[in-house]
């Protein structure tokens, strides 16, 4: 007999739930496609990392290592750098921020744990639209001890924000007993990259104020719409701003995922003690504060990154639904961010989402193309997937082929395959 | 009215129970001591911060940076940096160390806390052999929701750890009904800086497992022992290794407390793979990361640190406790690490530790001096304070001259105040 663990029932909890998105990255990258060395090697569009823009990083010129830069600072970001995030955000977002009420902690993941962990005791409820960012689970739940409970939107809302879905969920909730403390979201919306409209961002902050309950708005691709609506933050819409929780940070907008650089911003006095005090436990390397200053303090140069990345985050956006479309594979045009919501439903093995799982097994197995399944998004309907086009043209191309050649060799539902110039048809190629 | 704060319970303990150690860090750098700019400034001897060997990092070449150094690695510590901190560990303690047993996280706080939480769950406790690092209520409690059970020595065990002591205390907790996980200790010791023999350690190892506990060992000062008995890692010393965690980080033995770098070390693979779930929530940079890499990857660099590292500190506490004598300040030689622990238990106001918070905060007051008090480390007996000596030898010697001479000015014990040379008697420079 296995002897039972000696760890504790909280930590046994979150190895259980280790996010699914994380395990289908590291797989994913550990045998990369090489077009030459290793042509049957897998395609990562499971992971919304945006590789665009790292040549933009290149002539950032390395910082010498000073005394400042190895001491002890306020763990919840130097003054420095909060005061040119604050700039940043003010920029980004309209109305001005002030840096005393931004906490820097080691990724936007960790904003996310301590926003849910100042206002939430286990038991607790956080009402989530859906489909949602995959991580919100382990992000928000998985130390605070809340729970998370889905609002998920008609049919006829299309992938727009539901506001009566919410509105719906926090009454049910309140019916039923459940202490519901916050709506959380991601705003541009992932996986969908939707840019919510102010109209719907302000009645959603009407809703949630109406039920007393806050708002955590992760906000991380801010700077990453590339569509015709201008990015709103939650922060400017609401009539009690105290009440928004606003999150950013340094993966998306600046290609900077490795950083684990990511800022809660929130003006209310209590929950902005309590991030501190849990700050102490994720703080940022100040040699990274160092280097992330650095790349702020030039504002011509910040202003110039963020056009390449939204213009290129559009080109390549472009790029991957056009494959798509050649290969008569729908999906839900994206304004922001790193992927596109694509509709695999016509191609279930068979109904509901243990289809959607068939599905995507079949697609790592026979393409070794990782993207994720609606599922793991708590996508309301099967067949939806998140694809991350955010990478070298030629892999997005490579990966799309091969999905797009799949589904036309399983036949449905477009039995005519389309022979798009970029992606000639033929037989999928054996993978080992 | 003040509405009750909408943050939660868990949140509000933390923020209630704040770290002392940092609250008082801050306030003694806002107004730092300059001989000329402001000879009534602050010397701050309450941060264990080593500003001992901050030239020796000088002569780092910045690392530029690469594409590698922004991406995604695996959040518990890239393998090259494992592989080196794991090499550099079997250096400083002996016996090897599997770089999969490494866990690396936001500092040796966050290691602390992913400790804790692997191991108990809210309302389980970890006995403490005191006096204990003073941050350890906040490290192993703050989040993880334990509470520490105190093992204070006998006034004959002097200073070294006693087994029967944290014995005694697994015995009564028992007794009582409390759910004991494990016994945390901070080796080398810390705030006394003893080097705890390795039969004491094997006999504490012996202890716990006969109570069926784990052990936390914070072996943050590994590398800074400059007294004659040298370090053993708690990892080499247990019948069973896998009850084992040690903690360990680029804080103390390279100064680098900025850089947020902390490791634990488990052969338990339920702890592991806690440890690795809850390292999601508070990784390190890539980018320090890769410079940490750079530093370790040069052996014969790493030996000429250490041994700068160990001679400096030696010589420091030498001069310190020169001083301290000079003024008949008694205090506990220590034999590692950047504090001694110094006996002002003559001079309190009154009895108990109301008398060691007024003898403390007179000498804030009056010398701007910040030391800490016992009270703080969960001293078992009034008295006694921290004080860290690990900076400029000048700005130690203001400080424990400005020490010396408040405590000579009220006269007991010592009526015949010493004029030792390097500090010249007279009244104490009134400060503003």
């Amino acid at each position: 007999m296995t002897p039972a663990p000696r760890t504790s029932r909280q930590a046994a909890r979150l190895v259980a739930g280790s996010p699914a998105i994380a395990q289908a990255h590291f797989r994913a990258e550990a045998l990369p496609y090489h077009p030459r060395l290793r042509p049957d090697g897998w395609l990562n569009l499971g992971t919304a990392e945006n590789r665009l823009v790292q040549d933009l990083h290149e002539g950032t010129p390395p910082r010498p290592l000073t005394a400042r830069d190895t001491r002890y600072a306020p763990l919840y970001g130097t003054p420095e750098l909060r005061a040119h995030i604050a700039r940043h955000l003010a920029d980004l977002g309209g109305g001005p921020v002030d840096p005393e009420d931004l906490v820097l902690v080691a990724g936007a993941t960790a904003a996310l744990d301590v926003a849910a962990t100042a206002l939430c005791d286990p038991g607790q409820a956080i009402v989530i639209p859906t489909p949602c960012y995959g991580a919100f689970d382990t992000d928000l739940a998985g130390r605070s001890g809340a729970r998370l409970l889905p609002a998920p939107p008609d049919a006829r809302d299309g992938h727009s924000l539901s506001v009566p879905a919410v509105d719906r969920t926090l009454t049910e909730a309140r019916r039923d007993g459940v202490d519901v403390r916050a709506v959380a979201l991601a705003s541009p919306a992932n996986p969908t990259g939707q840019v919510h409209a102010p109209a719907d961002l302000r009645d959603l902050a009407e809703a949630a104020a109406h039920h007393g309950v806050d708002i955590v708005a992760d906000e991380i691709y801010a700077g990453s719409v590339f569509g015709p609506l201008p990015f709103t933050s939650l922060r400017t819409v609401a009539a009690d701003p105290a009440r928004i929780h606003t999150v950013w940070g340094f993966a998306k907008d600046f290609g900077l995922p490795g950083f684990k650089a990511g800022v809660l911003h929130t003006t209310d006095p209590d929950t902005r003690a309590a991030a501190r005090a849990l700050a102490y436990f994720a703080p940022v390397s100040t040699h990274t504060q160092a280097h992330l200053t650095d790349l702020l303090a030039d504002p011509a140069r910040v202003r110039h990154f963020h056009a390449e990345n939204r213009r290129r985050l559009g080109a390549s956006h472009a790029r991957a639904t056009a494959l798509l479309d050649a290969f008569g594979i729908p999906c839900a045009p994206a304004q922001a961010g790193c992927s596109l919501w694509a509709d695999l439903a016509a191609w279930l093995p068979c109904p509901g989402f243990t289809g959607e799982r068939r599905l995507w097994q079949e697609i790592l197995d026979r393409t070794h193309v990782s993207i994720l399944p609606g599922e793991a998004f708590h996508a309301p309907r099967p067949g939806w997937f998140r694809v991350c086009h955010s990478l070298d043209a030629a892999l997005v191309e490579e990966a799309l082929t091969r999905l797009g050649r799949l589904l036309t060799t399983k036949g449905a539902p477009h039995v005519d395959a389309p022979h798009p110039a970029a992606a000639p048809a033929g037989p999928a190629r054996p993978l080992v």
